[in-house]
């Protein structure tokens, strides 16, 4: 008897061996559908996105066959589309000694063209590729991860697909390089410029635009940078008020993760740690090429101080959920709730995400009207307080803690009316349908077929 | 016994052939109030209209008596008002061969002068001028119509008047030159500018302002556009990106309707009609001035597919409430709520008016909370991604489709709230007092009163 | 017998005798805390407060040893800070004849250094520094009481230190130049240009930037402003079109004050007094550099039939609150709030505040919700809907009107529930409990601690 269980040793074993490459092939068929990422085989890309995201959905156009020199693709292109081709011969593309043509960026075949990817710039621009590519050490949020970070989430997958059109414009900073340099001048001066970083830092929720225009650094550009030299390099002395790129792409550094202590405010940070001393006085570096260094030093405390003001508050809320969640008090509860199309877990271990370290960030749909809160007060009101602090525009710290204060009496409210409901229920012994939510909507059948 | 009633054949024509005189009759006695319009009879105007629609409301100042000639305006305006003075100095008005000086457009008599009115302008500038009200053809919303279609409104009369004059000064685009080229320059580079329409187009409905400038078309001109030649026509290679008057005045021609294919995003429209398609290759020329075409031509069929899942949304929400009028379930109901002052058939024949082809336009004030919540969906949040999908800013889309998706939700609580309550009344046989809403306030008494 | 009260006669004298160098001894104390103003005991001031009231809060940097010339600053400081120094050059402080030197403002004691004050700068600039003090003639709101006011007000001490922290960087415009004069340049054609008031004048309460931007006047600025010449003085004829600094600050008056009728929009004004009509013939002088006279008054009376407007529906939402209160009918009452932690008065006199003139101003927080619905109605969209009149931007005024409807109805509806649960209370002699608000949260123990 003593022998039997030995026997059967080599089952589990043989079960994990199997395991490892029955894992791979499952990663690798479900990256293996028309969409991309993770989730592939459950969406479909739009034509649009191939400009978003060629590596993953350029197909060539056909109108055209041959094979052409890069002066062929210049004299032809003159007359069908003049605008890019002179955008060309004001680029240095056009001036260097060996002059880039069409054909270095896109191939020489008609029918097999190919948008230009980073890896394409980078084999010139190989210094500014491999900083932007290094910001992939920095962990997300960082520039380079934006699109496959997007991809493979879930929730980016669940939204409806004009969301994710959306989403995905912005996200595209990773996967082509026109983002801040517009084709086809890619001059260095414009993306130097505020404006280039805007179309995608504005609104909720990174109100960069806002605050930073707003902020006596903005103004001053605003009144003076039409006339300022933008063909000089971003350096200490060179520009009479900083811009996006002169802090945060400090002398021209196409890497700006690893400077980074609050990183888009969602978490909070302890500053003092011997790591981001580091990094602060790489701050206080910056803002001493104009203010005096304790000056600076100082106010970058406030910034802190402000960041530990906004997470008080937000721990609060934090805590009033997590008790409702003990006690079972949410409303619907995550089991009552259709779960994301695409959210396995969810569907067979229903819990309710709160807060940062449990997933709060998808928590955008399909959530109880108080996570919902949190989820705005976090993500929206108090990143914009973040913003204003960080880029010294006081109106949006007034209002985004004022905002954070509203909703945090809201919170407190829904949860005593929660409570309340949900101790007659108990004491009765009944729960009440839940509501509807997107049970029939948007986010459930609607998008199974339409993503 | 047969005869009889052949006696009395008479009666309806004589009342047929009445009618029409006296319907003109009261046309003509409706239209001769101090107001204008179809309701003038019921409004006022106030002193500022006059220089809105100085055709309707402009009585020549009285202060100087006199006959002048155009060399004595401008010797005496040089000392009373210089600032239009240098501005006509820097005009072609006056480098023409032949000047116009301020008696062509003013009149000469000091106590009878005029404001130009479109026809005085177009005197000189017929091509314009006729291309312009050529816009008539294609109905509302256009520029050409602002005015006349706002007057003959009655939601439009029956608002606060601090309202109707705010909406006045953008409608007199219909009425005026100056919306665009400001007096007394007139200058058509000045025109040519983004700014030149963003006073009227920004904010809801219709935030031109916030999503142009955000788009890279925006940025590039913010960066760009002080350098710009902006005497050069709007014209293929003239400018480095599109601006408002690009796109929808190609060529300068001073029509944008016959282009537009969405307008609006009022409605949903089959974007692929013959007619349509016909249009759409008008824009995908234009877009084809500086980008591929067949590129051009996805980033449009993705409009269209935003605007589908848009109206797909809001389709959603309608037939919720259609539903809800069906079973009698809205509350206040039509018949429960104050009439538009002068809303009469809403007096005798008392409907909620649900979607836009029911008139849901006048929905902005007196109607139930849940009437106004989708009237606040599609006529601000719809609105909002739908502008933010055709200039290309991405953060307006998803702005706007996520508000989408929360007032859905509450529409559907709401819903489930009123079907609760109206079926327990209906089950007891009583019906609530109905909510007050307007009944003493601004809209009934008070407009009656000061309008 | 009769002698007896005349006996004690001299007790209330003696109190009223003691009573007042005990006033002064209060306030003096009160006045000694870390803090300042009237409630300096209540709050600890934040390191950057120190250049934003340096009167009140700096204290000179320890780095350096030493007593320097102004020569010798300048050699240092072009190393260690070399924007300061680049900018001090590009200043007329550099170029007068008789230098104006680092040391002439800070002090030459490098550990006893100085911010400048106003006083400072009124030193040399008599003229600008008496106009700019002569504000305070005027009352509040005005420049030169902005820091005074705001650290005497009990709301402002009792705020969350954030939000104190983004009120004062605005407020210290009161205690330093270079809110208008960017530090080291100064110079004055800088602060002609709209953008130098932007920073602060934004956002509610004073949407100035929003609404002078979206102006017709603000459009032109935006188009043209670039190639102005802004080293001229702001006088008729020398701007095409006007900037907050032409009108507010007429031939570069810093005062800004003694032309003002509506002030802010806050309380109603009769702009008929023979004050005000002497005022509003300054406005109209304003006007006439550019436009007729007679259009001008127009436009003005059109600014005060819109207030008339918003006054209307303003005193229709007091009147329901104030009615709510008299019927003892508001829930939460003020007994039943948490007191602002620095509130005496309203611990022991518990009172509702209902409009301007009782002290709404200060209803920012701890309120009952419709208080805070007719405190936003009143101080965001009333003063939104008049900066709109006032700057000729009609999306403002439409929004703003708009936004006070919704109040007034919400407002309505809100206190049809609280009178039939407030009678219902009454019927049955129970109370329920009050409503938690901040009672555990940043307005009372958090703020007590840490302000």
């Amino acid at each position: 008897m003593k022998h039997k269980p030995v026997r059967y040793v080599w089952v589990p074993v043989v079960i994990a061996l199997l395991a490892i490459p029955a894992g791979f092939i499952y990663v690798n068929w479900s990256k293996s559908g028309s969409g991309a990422g993770l989730y592939s085989r459950q969406w479909l890309p739009q034509a649009v996105f191939a400009y978003w995201d060629p590596d993953d959905f350029y197909d060539s156009v056909q109108t055209m066959k041959g094979t052409f020199k890069g002066k062929e693709c210049v004299a032809c292109h003159e007359g069908v589309t003049p605008g890019i081709v002179k955008d060309w011969r004001a680029s240095r593309h056009s001036q260097a000694g060996q002059k880039v043509y069409c054909s270095d960026c896109h191939g020489n075949d008609h029918q097999n063209l190919h948008l230009p990817t980073p890896d394409v710039c980078g084999g010139c621009h190989a210094t500014q590729h491999g900083q932007f590519q290094d910001e992939k050490r920095y962990g997300f949020p960082s520039h380079a991860l934006a699109m496959e970070r997007a991809l493979d989430a879930k929730h980016f997958v669940d939204k409806p697909k004009a969301e994710v059109t959306a989403c995905l414009q912005c996200h595209s900073v990773a996967t082509k390089c026109d983002s801040c340099h517009t084709r086809h001048r890619f001059n260095a001066a414009e993306a130097r410029r505020p404006e280039g970083c805007i179309t995608c830092h504005s609104g909720p929720p990174h109100p960069d635009d806002e605050t930073y225009f707003a902020s006596k650094h903005g103004q001053l550009y605003l009144k003076e940078g039409q006339d300022w030299d933008w063909s000089k390099p971003l350096k200490k002395g060179n520009y009479k008020a900083p811009t996006c790129a002169y802090c945060h792409m400090r002398n021209g550094k196409h890497q700006v993760a690893d400077k980074s202590i609050w990183k888009f405010g969602i978490r909070q940070v302890n500053p003092l740690t011997s790591n981001n001393e580091v990094k602060r006085d790489q701050w206080v570096k910056v803002c001493s090429d104009c203010h005096e260094a304790d000056w600076s030093r100082q106010r970058l405390a406030e910034l802190d101080k402000e960041r530990k003001q906004a997470w008080q508050k937000l721990y609060a809320a934090e805590r009033v959920l997590k008790d409702l969640r003990a006690d079972g008090m949410l409303y619907p509860a995550a089991e009552e709730r259709p779960p994301y199309p695409n959210d396995w877990m969810g569907r067979y271990l229903p819990y309710e995400r709160i807060g940062f370290f449990e997933g709060q960030a998808s928590a955008f749909f399909n959530v109880s009207p108080i996570e919902r809160d949190y989820f705005e007060m976090w993500y929206f009101d108090n990143l914009g307080a973040y913003k204003g602090a960080a880029h010294a525009d006081p109106a949006f710290v007034a209002k985004g803690h004022a905002a954070m204060e509203r909703k945090l009496t809201a919170i407190r409210r829904a949860a005593n009316v929660l409570r309340t409901l949900g101790e007659e229920e108990k004491a009765i012994g009944q729960r009440a349908a839940p509501q509807e939510l997107w049970l029939k909507g948007e986010y459930t059948e609607y998008n199974r077929e339409h993503n």
